[in-house]
């Protein structure tokens, strides 16, 4: 397999958006070739991470639309879904687009407009990626898969609701530092756990905003990036794994296999280990999910994710952090965009450019963008190729 | 980059279905997987094709639900959209994949449930494929869009209604061959050029009815295929191209530059002319889109592509055979399934398994799958790996 760098990135602000769909593609895209250098070269390929933009902006081919509208054709162009893991699954066709030989210079973007439409709708639509008879048409959202799990984590680990709290506290404080976040507020632990109940053991705070906004970037061969930056980040390796739809099906409820499975695989084809990691995204939908996502990603032992969280070893300064980004938890999750925006984040950070939230000397990240509710996962390990 | 072949197919009927829309595309991907014989092999990746599951079935990350139905976790699975290309988007990811040498076997799938809604409604939400500030919001719908093409052929280069006609003969004569096409009754020349206008000069026989099914394939690397068949169908080549997206900015609205470009690298790849092809299935949504493409792609001189059809060329027993399975007129065109059943049925004709339709002793294919109109178009080259 040919060899693959990130040669540039760029993200539009998360949050409330005036602009269409496409119009925050098309900024998130442009900044990414300015970035990378290459505005005078001919695209090959475009790959657009988005979940719902049929169901909510009443749009389709709004890959071919982004190509039209930043002047990239005669570029292949596709859509990819694939829940919220679309943005990664959107990076890593675009990589392997490149890792084959078929493509040169490709962009990977991902971009969802969501705040326009009421909350119900949203909950509903994200719902529908559950399974449609054993699930969907019971009303388990995901917000109650969330619950379940946090509450199986209570019982079985001692996980308290104070953890929960701990972690959007870190994600807040981290997005405090990022002017790309949706929430730019700080919050306490006392002021998460008086937050609203959504679905008892979650309240408000322990789960993400509904967001628009869009992430993209540039892939080249990795023999070539040199020629367009002097910073290329090299994908290292990646995973992608699914595991059976329904929560009840699954052997541990309490573990999320295709994270497992994915990560594994990442490790393996990067020759990596967890402990060679410096900073890493994880898919904080709901903060339970950081904490389980960090341990069956390999990073601590099963059970004892919040206590990391307690002792600060995720924190911005500490020996591990996660989602120095604010995650989606702050930073926000325009569901299509998120995958790509964690690439974006891990890109900045390798390369020292992630301002006051930057974590000291990163050789390596890691990025976990997760689809379904555990089922179908996607991981991607980047290093500095300098 | 690594060769890649097809190892088996398979799809399901076409036409009015009762199935859900994963349940299609399970049985499809299960007759694909034993025709390849590789009902005890674990695939790596799993790529789905379909325009509107949200829109019209209420269902997303549908790729994760085929990969639980079928029971192929923990592969990795996405779905792919690229308009009504989103079959041939699907299957050049997947090919892409076994390619870059990521996966040693993919599923590659494609499928749409459309019966159930209003004509209406797919009406606009094929629609929705089109500019949004140029296009959609003024009632341009697909129909409008041939039509327009269609007198503009007319006016430029005799193209006349009758024309019109003999292909919609042709492709219905073809259809009753094939147990898997939708419509399965002969039509003529006068009962065509006598069925209502849906767009004028467009008339209910010159578009393509509105269909439920599925298609399947099965890849793997070129140099393993003989391990699982004695008919291995290798892509010799491939080309995807964008175009400007509204017709009014083409620099010829006659020409559907997507197809022109993408055919010229698939040829370029495969080191072939079109000379070289034996059978081809395009994409006649209209039927006037089977002749523009037969130009665009290089088999007939511009503005002649009518008089090959009047001369029987593209007939089943002509020079050229087009659309021996019936094409998306009479075979149907389940939208996201059509790029996929193109191919499924051109190695079935490689591989002399096309039954009553069966043109003689192919060894080169070509398929046309066409997003948008004519501004997004994935051109794939088979030929037989024996």
């Amino acid at each position: 397999m040919r060899g693959v760098a990130i040669i540039g990135c760029g993200m539009t602000k998360f949050g409330r958006r005036e602009e269409d769909l496409v119009e925050l593609l098309a900024e998130a895209s442009l900044r990414a070739i300015e970035h990378a250098g290459v505005s005078d070269k001919d695209f090959d390929s475009v790959y657009v991470g988005n979940m719902m933009a049929g169901e909510l902006v009443h749009q389709t081919a709004i890959a071919s639309s982004l190509v039209d509208r930043i002047n990239l054709a005669p570029a292949a162009a596709e859509r990819v879904e694939n829940g919220p893991a679309s943005g990664a699954s959107a990076f890593k066709n675009g990589l392997l687009a490149v890792a084959s030989g078929a493509a040169d210079l490709v962009l990977a973007a991902g971009g969802e407009k969501m705040t326009a439409a009421d909350t119900d709708v949203i909950t509903d639509l994200v719902s529908t990626m559950t399974h449609p008879i054993a699930e969907y048409v019971h009303g388990v959202t995901l917000p109650a898969m969330a619950a379940m799990l946090a509450r199986l984590y209570m019982e079985r680990y001692g996980l308290t609701e104070r953890h929960l709290a701990m972690v959007a506290v870190k994600n807040h404080t981290n997005g405090m530092k990022n002017p790309y976040a949706h929430i730019q507020r700080l919050c306490t632990v006392e002021g998460a756990m008086s937050s609203g109940v959504i679905a008892d053991p979650i309240r408000l705070y322990y789960a993400c905003p509904i967001s628009d906004g869009a992430a993209a970037v540039v892939l080249c061969p990795l023999e070539k990036a040199r020629e367009f930056t002097d910073k290329p980040i090299r994908i290292a390796g990646f995973g992608h794994a699914t595991d059976v739809q329904t929560l009840q099906e699954r052997e541990d409820p309490a573990v999320l296999k295709s994270v497992k499975i994915a990560s594994q695989q990442a490790f393996k084809m990067a020759k990596l280990t967890p402990k060679d990691i410096d900073v890493v995204e994880l898919h904080d939908a709901f903060e339970i999910l950081e904490i389980v996502q960090s341990e069956d990603a390999g990073f601590f032992e099963k059970g004892k994710g919040h206590l990391a969280v307690e002792k600060g070893v995720t924190a911005l300064d500490g020996e591990l952090p996660i989602n120095p980004s604010g995650g989606l938890k702050a930073k926000g999750h325009p569901v299509g965009a998120t995958g790509v925006a964690q690439i974006t984040e891990l890109v900045w950070q390798l390369r020292g450019e992630a301002g006051e939230r930057q974590v000291k000397d990163p050789k390596r990240a890691f990025a976990c963008n997760f689809g379904g509710f555990g089922n179908n996962t996607v991981i991607h390990i980047l290093e500095r190729a300098w």
